[in-house]
């Protein structure tokens, strides 16, 4: 596996992280990361097939918005919560609080 | 000219609104509006092409996001400010007050 590619916290930008966020489907993989402090991918892809979730925690990696990191033969994902919150202080709070439709 | 179709409140999504705010040229449009309290497209045509620039508030428009009313020659628009801080409390605040980067 090549290495991943994680932006800087300054070069994470507005457009992206909306972008990212304006999916149902990846504001929920966000949720449920921020909820459960971090889940591997074969906890995320219960429910959709995997190719999907690497689709979706591509594009949330590449906006800047989740970290994924390689554990034995699994890899962790977890909302870079600290970076978002600095870089766009209460976005991911009003975006998560909103109702989800 | 045929009527514009604005989205009811229920209608508006998350979806469709970080996704029209996803773009800097859109959200610049969104801020100018908000400080100006509304501007007909010909105000808001100075920088960019007329064509350009109707797409950006067609976007916006379907995402609820602003309100275009016929006014003699021209269309006025500006931010459904109260319906969006209804629907999802602080979100223009939050995208608004971040670096516009």
């Amino acid at each position: 596996m090549r290495p991943l590619r994680h932006p800087a916290e300054v070069e994470i930008t507005l457009d992206g992280v909306l972008h990212a966020l304006s999916d149902p489907d990846r504001r929920e993989i966000v949720h449920r990361l921020m909820q459960s402090g971090g889940m591997n991918c074969s906890q995320a892809c219960q429910k959709r097939p995997a190719s999907t979730v690497s689709h979706h925690h591509r594009i949330l990696r590449d906006a800047g918005l989740i970290v994924s990191e390689k554990r034995g033969v699994e890899v962790f994902n977890s909302v870079r919560r600290e970076t978002i919150d600095r870089r766009f202080p209460g976005l991911l709070d009003v975006i998560f609080k909103t109702p989800s439709s």
